[in-house]
């Protein structure tokens, strides 16, 4: 089976499913790249990296990103030199990943190939069997439009910029994906969507998570054509994103935050769209024929993620809407 | 003044050296790069460095290399990836230093540019004022001829894995220092040599520290004929090296390890060498005759450099052979 995934959202979500499916199953995953930034000349991938420490025991989980039994000297020595950014956290252990990344990526390796090696440490001793593919190995940017700090009009700021030093907390007026339409689906993308028997959305963000997957070239079309079943979880509960910032974005989008908006956007895979099932959660019950009328099935099941059953249950819930 | 500086050796030399000047004195230090090296992707310039925290407060004292109350985490990292050196210690604070140097470098910054901006925050305050200069933005690369493991003939290792994996431990039988020749000094080099009016040796090995300095094309040439005095202060004391690995690589080349034998490779400036002057241990008195019949002055005081005071008095000893 394959699944889109973002960062936190789509590795407790695939840690919830692999807790639900056999040892003989076989998981790929699609991650988003669209949020990896350069930073002291490494290079950054946080969604891949949250999904291999998470799914390979490596996350804290209490911050939901990076390594367990953190340390932060590297960054406090950055810091007393000078150097800018000093608000994007890279821990000492975490940078090992970085550095075996980057110097691989610069000896020619594409990212495929770099993710494939960092995830033999990770991933290699899971059944079921994970597999992690960027979705790109191409050079791929989120950037959010937001009004010039010196009040002279407005600017584009990397999405790591706007998320972690901004905390989202600025207004955004639109979000611009630098690189996206002349990127490639990375090797096996476009056949783990047309091959495997369900295609699950996580809960992550649909417009710089799930979003930025779909928007490479081609793998949108190959998410409405595949034979398999689609089915995603809805990233809103009530009026707000379960984590994360997709509220913000969406509204900079024009696009209403609920669970009904989300799925709509997505739209129907009959009418041209990517979705067959779409999970809501029970506090947004009253949506449900708004999304059915829109030709996805829908169903209403508890969506916080607080821990493993939780997360197994909600992944249960998906795989039954997909394949009753 | 200027002083030409290896590693660990110099580095104390300068704390002394210091110690002994006035607030207004000026101190130039030329520094070795040839044992730089390439890990991970980093630039790292051992020597340098050494320099730089020795005499900014930030040298782990006991080593005598890398930062004080350093952890390992990032290192250890690296080894749970399988990836290579693992010999080589990296530690986290110390990570922060090259990945600054390498992010400048990679943007085009000479590594001259790099050095005076790390040095901004380690020896700006310092009174006397130093400036630390790389010996040449090049890269040059001392690589010592060894046994081949395999058993068939001989290779050439990096400096650091001959010094830091091997401990110096299997015969040396030549040093290569790939990229001398093509070398040309950094800014500021020649004109340290020519217009200081003291120029000073450290007890730094004469092979693959002074040795590599002198050897950039121009440098030695510029020494011999400096109006300056030049003194030397001997890294050979009884039948072998104060610290580090002189004596193996001067074996290798052919060169009796002795205090003498090191001054007469030197060589006396009158007679188209580098040295007016040179400090040999108490120990070693008997061969003073032998390096005065070579033309350069030699006095005998205790060289080992067990505590500040014991490197100010020496230093101060250099200062006085050099202007009586």
């Amino acid at each position: 089976m394959t699944v889109v995934s973002g960062g936190i959202g789509g590795a407790r979500f695939l840690r919830g499913l692999l807790h639900v499916l056999g040892p003989d199953d076989e998981v790929t995953v699609i991650g988003n790249t669209a949020d990896d930034i350069w930073l002291f000349g490494l290079k950054v991938c946080p969604d891949l990296d949250t999904v291999m420490y998470t799914l390979g025991g490596g996350i804290d989980d209490e911050r939901g990103w990076g390594r367990e039994d953190e340390s932060w000297r590297a960054k406090e020595e950055l810091a007393a030199y000078g150097v800018e950014p000093t608000w994007f956290g890279l821990g000492d252990r975490d940078l090992a990943t970085h550095l075996v990344r980057t110097q691989m990526v610069q000896a020619g390796w594409s990212l495929s190939a770099v993710t494939t090696a960092l995830c033999a440490r990770w991933l290699s001793a899971l059944r079921p069997a994970v597999r992690l593919l960027p979705m790109s190995d191409d050079r791929v940017e989120t950037h959010v439009v937001i009004e010039d700090p010196g009040g002279d009009g407005r600017r584009a700021v990397h999405f790591q910029e706007y998320w972690v030093r901004l905390h989202a907390e600025v207004p955004a007026y639109d979000v611009v994906v630098v690189g996206q339409a002349d990127a490639t689906p990375a090797a096996g993308v476009l056949e783990a969507i047309t091959d495997c028997h369900v295609l699950l959305l996580p809960p992550s963000n649909p417009v710089v998570s799930v979003g930025t997957v779909l928007d490479v070239p081609g793998v949108r079309e190959a998410v409405t054509a595949a034979p398999a079943p689609v089915v995603g979880v809805s990233p809103i509960v009530g009026a707000g994103a379960v984590r994360g910032m997709a509220d913000q974005l969406l509204t900079a989008l024009g696009v209403e935050v609920s669970a009904s908006a989300v799925a709509v956007r997505y739209g129907a895979r009959a009418r041209g769209g990517v979705l067959d099932g779409w999970l809501i959660d029970t506090v947004d019950q009253a949506q449900l024929p708004v999304i059915e009328a829109a030709g996805i099935a829908c169903r209403a099941v508890p969506l916080l993620m607080r821990d493993l059953r939780a997360s197994a249950s909600m992944a249960r819930a998906a795989l039954d809407l997909a394949l009753p």
